[in-house]
């Protein structure tokens, strides 16, 4: 009988989120009934979109999030022992899947990469990553992109891409560190420290042409700055907005005096509604790493018990990539 | 020999306009060489778009603006006297223009219907409400529509265009008295007067399905407040920002959150850009009003002397639809 190590959800985030809003408990779990599988959590991801996600959580309820975890029983010809799955498990080590529950998916064959890469890269973040860029922003050759949050594992994935494309890119970050890695490692064209750097300033030096799209992953002032020099018909893909997330900001000025005047075209998404399409995302994803035009970083927590140090690093932006916690 | 009245462009305006950003001169105009013809306004517009579109327009020039204008000496074939023409000819009574100059349209058949709707519902205006809703917003039967402005030229065709595509309408406008016209001559299903309303309590009990399309002339709070009642998937067609056409006003909150949370699509657009289907949109308006369908008010101030303060009077909301001046 295997018991679960969960993190229970104490108390809505009231601004940024508190370790005393979550409760380490365990949880005695039956052996499998027919039909249903037992999976072991290996990695589990952190990711921004928990944080107003969570506001429709109850109260009680084992906190959201998906998992890689491996099948160590298994009454459900399906769902074989010794096979990985993705679920949605939310922060448990272990759980009980009737195949339904967690909407679990045998991972895909990623050759001699890590599984981890089923939660970043390979995974719903490659995936935000590939369709949100190509689909909203649709960019051409040639064209100048902006990403904000471009040192986290949609922000690094989105700039490649565009420079696959042919396109040339800036990379918005929080650290010298991290934008020299975007600019030394990934092949972006600049980097700007939003933290040191006066953005209005140094985009017309970085982006002499002007901006044609924006991969928008944090909202408010710096967003705004970005937009007010945007081109005629620029595209902006509203993927976050980690700087708003909790506490009703301001926007730094109205946006839609340059969306009206340069004909802009603001959309935000969620990955979900391309699910039908997820495969084409993975197979593309994986061919570029292969290739070597697409480069990947994980920054990994080690430790269950470490899963609100790991959230609330990465929401302070302490990681590069990928934010991954290793059972 | 004819004498042109202008208004020459003295000052850019900083925050609202003022009369003496303004300077009525005199021109003596030549006669006509080959090639030329000579056009006397009969109606000049005036509209939201002249603000912000002046910080361009070099001092000294005659201020910008369309008028229909009926051609009293000819030396072009294209032009013959005694037809009207529409044309880019900026605050001023007495044009010459070569047929390029102005970019003159010789006016459409209008029927029995007046010559002043080339201005509105039969010109600009009226192809920016038609293809604005329709190409942005892609309004459905059932849906529920979200009109700011509503009582100006083109939001008070929006709404119209809305319901006759079988949509709930509601219009957000500055008096009763307005918001009565809307509803009981135009047939709106609701108005909220901004003034004396609060808008984030009302919105819910009007549009008890939420909002599917906005379609937004003001920009600001009031936008801010529509928008983070939007149903996901909701489109948003950005007309206009009057609210802070000079004042780098702030957002009420970051509008990237219900953006990305409900993948809403946001675009600006500037009428031009349906230039080539300019017809379509003068056709199907005309045949909206011949069936009663569509219908238009028009403020009408008297004097050439007076464009200053019916330009003033349509930015402070004076105007029921389309401002116009009357030679």
């Amino acid at each position: 009988m295997a018991v679960a190590h969960k993190f229970v959800f104490q108390k809505h985030f009231d601004g940024f989120p508190k370790e005393s809003d979550f409760k380490l408990e365990k949880e005695d779990l039956p052996i499998p009934n027919d039909g249903e599988f037992l999976a072991e959590a290996v990695y589990l991801s952190v990711d921004p979109y928990m944080r107003p996600y969570s506001r429709a959580l109850p109260i009680g309820s084992t906190f959201m999030g998906s998992q890689i975890a491996r099948i160590t029983e298994s009454k459900n010809s399906k769902y074989p022992i010794g096979k990985y799955v993705i679920g949605n498990f939310g922060w448990r080590t272990h759980t009980i899947s009737d195949g339904k529950l967690g909407e679990p998916m045998i991972l895909p064959d990623f050759g001699k990469l890590p599984l981890s890469l089923g939660l970043g890269v390979l995974g719903m973040t490659g995936a935000t990553a590939y369709f949100g860029f190509l689909e909203i922003c649709k960019p051409k050759k040639g064209e100048t992109v902006v990403v904000s949050g471009a040192a986290g594992a949609v922000g690094s994935h989105v700039g490649q891409i565009a420079k696959i494309k042919g396109c040339t890119v800036i990379g918005i970050t929080g650290s010298d560190e991290k934008g020299k890695w975007l600019v030394d490692e990934l092949g972006f064209d600049h980097f700007i420290n939003y933290k040191t750097t006066d953005l209005e300033k140094v985009l017309p030096e970085v982006a002499p042409n002007g901006i044609d799209c924006y991969f928008d992953n944090v909202g408010g002032d710096i967003s705004s700055t970005v937009i007010y020099q945007m081109n005629h018909f620029g595209r902006i893909a509203v993927c976050g907005a980690i700087s708003g997330y909790n506490e009703g900001e301001k926007q730094d000025v109205i946006i839609q005096f340059p969306v009206t005047f340069r004909q802009l075209r603001m959309e935000g998404f969620i990955v979900s509604r391309w699910n039908e399409r997820r495969m084409e995302a993975i197979k593309q994803n994986l061919e570029w790493i292969e290739q070597g035009k697409l480069k990947y970083q994980e920054t990994i927590t080690n430790g269950f018990e470490n899963m609100f140090k790991a959230f609330y690093d990465m929401l302070n932006g302490g990681n590069v990539g990928k934010a991954l916690v290793k059972v």
